[in-house]
């Protein structure tokens, strides 16, 4: 199509809006800010870490000697437990909730020298199990919980150690509220989900795909914002974490693997991103409008140190992107499934 | 209030959006990513910079020798004129639609070393005429017209020269179609522009005030997302730069010194930001509904080289400030009113 190599908008149905494809763009030259590739080799226990196993966090608490995975209440929490008790501030212009929740850091390995991309898959399984024990336990009294990871200083990370984080809520938060809406309307209309009939002609058609199994496909979507988004979805039809089967869970953890591992070789650095799990709301049981899925939201665009900038034109009229989603797949695609600093 | 202390969620009318407020999280100890202030004195004149008057440009052109505003076509525009003669894509998952348009770079000033706070009101108002011209010629034969500024290598820009950008299209891209949106439904509702009666209630308030004169008024936003966001507003009815008379022109070169100021002496650098004008689209003449305005989304949140990071919790869930509006307000409003570089 004439669209690989013109200046077109594609629209994003589960966020219900237009981005700009202008797949020329990354040809022209670069003369602003470098970032700090990241090729660090860490040590396995690193004493300054406040994260690692035996080491002493903010407030005097000490880690456990954890084996595998490590969860604890975040010291600095967004968010705090409470009653609800307070009163909505309602004018037309004006307008507050209270909001009350519980934050989390999950720690994915005792081992301060390993990201996702390096641990074996069991142990990526394990962190599986983890979110997806977290999911159930905090959808208890929470109505959204939000899990994620921030990789990478670029990505605002404080700490190298292999970390992720969740957020639950008593409110289900304004991205989740519309990829509800969204997924809601097309259930209605065409009475099927719609990041199901999207994954199926995903698989089928194969330009856009990065990775896939039995029971996952990884994208670069039709509407990628970011140079190399991945939109992680399952085969099957599921609404949350916590309902995943352990062979689902297992796949789950090998195209963890085969994706990151493609993202670490496509510069040869750690490749920065901010990923996260989207699931039902815990209010609508049911919901067989919604899919599971996870973004991968990654900075990078020309190479290790060379990010996309998401301002001006970007923050105040639309997303604009360099290069088409298939060619980032493509990129993606090509990579060797062994991890650049992997020693045989 | 309780909620100047408590986490809470403001609304934000504009965008039809929630974000998340957690006052006391601007206290957390910082040892992520630090980014390097601007503090570089700049020569008048860089025979290396593709923006200095005389110099070549890429393509070979050479700029003219000029002495005030400079206006030229982007020589790697992201959008090019077109006929719009091809079809849009439609199916319910794959929609893609054909995107045409200009794209120019707006040079302030010949003078390399200055920034838009360090040039007289009257060069000011002579970008803002520039601006004004602009948006009247590009709206003939566009839907709409973006006028915008990066400032700083932290916002992606690459070149210091003090410059801007606008990138007219011939659709109404997501943000404004967005504003356009609220603001018809707030009319409809209340028979008065959203934005009018905003900046009467935010001039009688004060609590979120920056800056006033006779005719504007800049606020950090009751829901501002960026820590020191601000929002430039009329106190009169208008859609357009164009629309605006001389002495209205006169008052906003006035206050965009002003704010300008007031963010570089904050933290003593020149202050990084995207900054952006939202107008009424071409194609609704009248639009009663629409308020002229512009956005100023700054990036730094404790110093000159710590910036809040709109990461993880925020692309995924829901935007994220750590201090709140009227607390950025108030440091904004105590700062010396002369630039901290000016020699006195
Ligand atoms: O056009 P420039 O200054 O080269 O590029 C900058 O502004 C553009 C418009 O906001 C963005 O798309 C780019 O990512 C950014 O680096
Ligand atoms: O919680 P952290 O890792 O200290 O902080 C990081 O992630 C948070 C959640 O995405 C963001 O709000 C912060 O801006 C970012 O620096």
């Amino acid at each position: 199509m004439r669209f690989s190599e013109q200046p077109h908008r594609r629209f994003n149905p589960l966020k219900n809006e237009w981005i700009l494809v202008s797949p020329h763009r990354a040809k022209r030259p670069w003369q602003g800010q470098q970032d700090r590739p990241d090729n660090e080799v860490r040590p396995s226990h690193d004493a300054n870490c406040y994260l690692c196993p035996g080491n002493e966090r903010a407030g005097g608490t000490h880690n456990p000697d954890y084996k595998n995975v490590f969860i604890f209440d975040n010291d600095f929490a967004a968010l705090m437990p409470g009653d609800g008790d307070e009163t909505d501030e309602d004018n037309a212009l004006f307008r507050a909730a209270p909001a009350h929740g519980t934050c989390r850091v999950i720690c994915f390995s005792p081992d301060h020298g390993k990201t996702l991309p390096e641990m074996p898959v069991a142990e990526i399984a394990a962190v599986v199990d983890n979110w997806a024990a977290q999911e159930a336990e905090l959808s208890a009294n929470h109505a959204y919980v939000q899990v994620f990871e921030n990789k990478g200083a670029m990505m605002g990370c404080s700490s190298p150690h292999p970390h992720g984080q969740i957020w639950a809520t008593d409110y289900v938060p304004a991205e989740p509220a519309r990829e509800d809406e969204t997924q809601a309307e097309y259930f209605d209309k065409h009475q099927s989900a719609m990041l199901l009939t999207y994954a199926a002609q995903e698989a089928g058609d194969g330009a856009r795909t990065v990775a896939m199994n039995d029971h996952w496909i990884a994208v670069v979507p039709y509407w990628a914002s970011w140079p190399f988004e991945v939109l992680l979805l399952p085969h099957f039809a599921v609404q949350r974490l916590s309902a995943l089967t352990s062979a689902q869970r297992h796949d789950l953890a090998d195209i963890l693997k085969s994706v990151t591992i493609a993202y670490d070789n496509l510069f040869q650095t750690s490749f920065p991103y901010s990923m996260g799990w989207h699931g039902a709301p815990s209010a609508t049981p049911g919901a067989p409008h919604w899919q599971l899925h996870a973004h991968f939201y990654p900075p990078l665009l020309r190479s290790a140190s060379v990010r996309k900038y998401m301002v001006g034109y970007e923050m105040l009229a639309e997303a604009q992107r360099d290069l088409t989603p298939e060619a980032a797949a493509e990129q993606l695609r090509a990579q060797s499934k062994i991890h650049y600093r992997a020693t045989a």
